[in-house]
């Protein structure tokens, strides 16, 4: 692939490996359009996606509803202790009392970042009757705005991360952010690894000083064995699987890349869809 | 307790363990007023339920959302095999592929009893894309009649049994509905374990002539250390914990019982709500 590469007019990059992907795409000099499935494109080097010229489209959107069908799995499995019960199936032992007992119904869960995943995961909390609030770049229609949420984290049983990885978003949960939460919130972070500061976590956790974290994503991933967050039982991990938990996920992608492939050799730049947009970062 | 029930005027019955409580309903001759906050009263002998002048009021209601949390995580915890999650993070083992890649999103679900729990189950489905189908005692609205399921059981991919513990219901599920049903059908009881033919389940489980099955409920309870359907993979058991599974639910049972009791006390049995109905059997 990289000594093919700066052959390429047209390049499609889904692997989950990362590094020769990176390699590839900075030796396809002649590259006119880059094309992946993968939604944030935080994986490549800002300068590599931004050179004169080159068109670039991303997948954002084709995972939304695996991403969010993974999120709700985090909250009620962290909500009932659900490895608790899987663990105790493996010793064949019937549980008299349940390790879990908090309920979804009545809860109130912040969402950061509203985008296509953000808005699917709020429709599916508020038919198991939770309170969502929406964080959003303007403060409207019951959203708080950017720099409202801080002064409003304890209020919250759920603390849901669905932001895109942006120099904004990045370490946006440090140890302020972790302390200001009450000692029952949990954290969802299906966004990026780097939206969290994860020694801050892992020291909340170990503390208790919040009840749990779902982290279908970390910094580096994959995660190091010897990484102290896999020994914590208040911290979940998904290893990054959420968005790959699909059967038509590809199905989808090759529609779209063949799509946006008509466009292109038809010189229609301006129908491609999906494009990446170096201004907002995503 | 079964010392002093024959006294009793008024019973409120809520343990767990079972054959004390139903000892001592017997003793409780003098009982007018019998109450408890489980839902389902199959696990009491109809001639204990059925006495010249006992009014029984249950509980039925009060777990709704806590039942209907435990089969949304069956689901969705099947569907991306979230138990091997469990395990890997147990071996702090990332995972580089997906053990599950079924999505909720776009599958159809047969949805058997449409009482409180079944509506529930229905609604949060339906937030996550799953195309639902009740079955009711008349077929109207979209609902197949009593008669018309088992023909079709062939084009759900879940079956989801949310229905009560009466003589209808007993083996409703045996060998020939389970061949019926295609080879990625899962089957979520949250019903009772009578309502499913359980050796027959277990067959059909070894053999993958259906994909998984969610049971919060067996046959009997607790299941035996030996029994096989601990170690079948593709059996999940959750401990008939749902119920139990939230803070607020005592709460609410014991606010039930105060307006009952206020409303027995005036001698206003018509307004006792949540009352067992001899001819339903529920």
């Amino acid at each position: 692939m990289v000594e093919l590469a700066p052959e390429a007019e047209i390049g499609w990059f889904d692997q989950r490996h990362k590094p020769p992907m990176i390699e590839a795409i900075r030796q396809a000099q002649h590259m006119r359009w880059l094309h992946t499935g993968i939604a944030g494109l935080d994986f490549i080097p800002p300068d590599l996606l931004e050179r004169e010229g080159l068109i670039v489209t991303n997948g954002a959107g084709i995972n939304s509803s695996a991403v969010a069908e993974y999120a709700l799995m985090g909250m009620l499995t962290i909500a009932k202790d659900y490895p608790a019960i899987v663990r105790a199936q493996d010793r064949h032992e019937w549980l008299s009392e349940p390790p879990g007992t908090r309920q979804l119904a009545g809860s109130r869960a912040l969402i950061l970042g509203y985008g296509t995943i953000g808005r699917l995961i709020g429709q599916q909390l508020t038919a198991f009757g939770v309170e969502c609030v929406p964080v959003r770049h303007s403060a409207k229609d019951g959203a708080l705005g950017p720099d409202e949420w801080r002064g409003r984290l304890d209020e919250f049983d759920w603390i849901v991360l669905a932001v895109p990885s942006t120099d904004e978003t990045t370490g946006m949960i440090g140890a302020k952010e972790l302390a200001a939460m009450k000692s029952e919130a949990v954290l969802v972070n299906i966004a990026r690894g780097d939206v969290v500061d994860q020694d801050a976590l892992v020291d909340v956790l170990r503390d208790r000083r919040i009840h749990a974290a779902f982290c279908e994503v970390t910094t580096p991933e994959p995660l190091p064995a010897d990484h102290p967050l896999w020994s914590l039982d208040n911290a979940h991990i998904s290893m990054h699987l959420s968005g790959l938990s699909n059967t038509k996920g590809r199905q989808v992608a090759a529609e779209r890349f063949l799509e946006n492939c008509r466009h292109f050799l038809a010189g229609e730049d301006h129908k491609m869809i999906s494009r990446y947009d170096p201004k907002r970062g995503y």
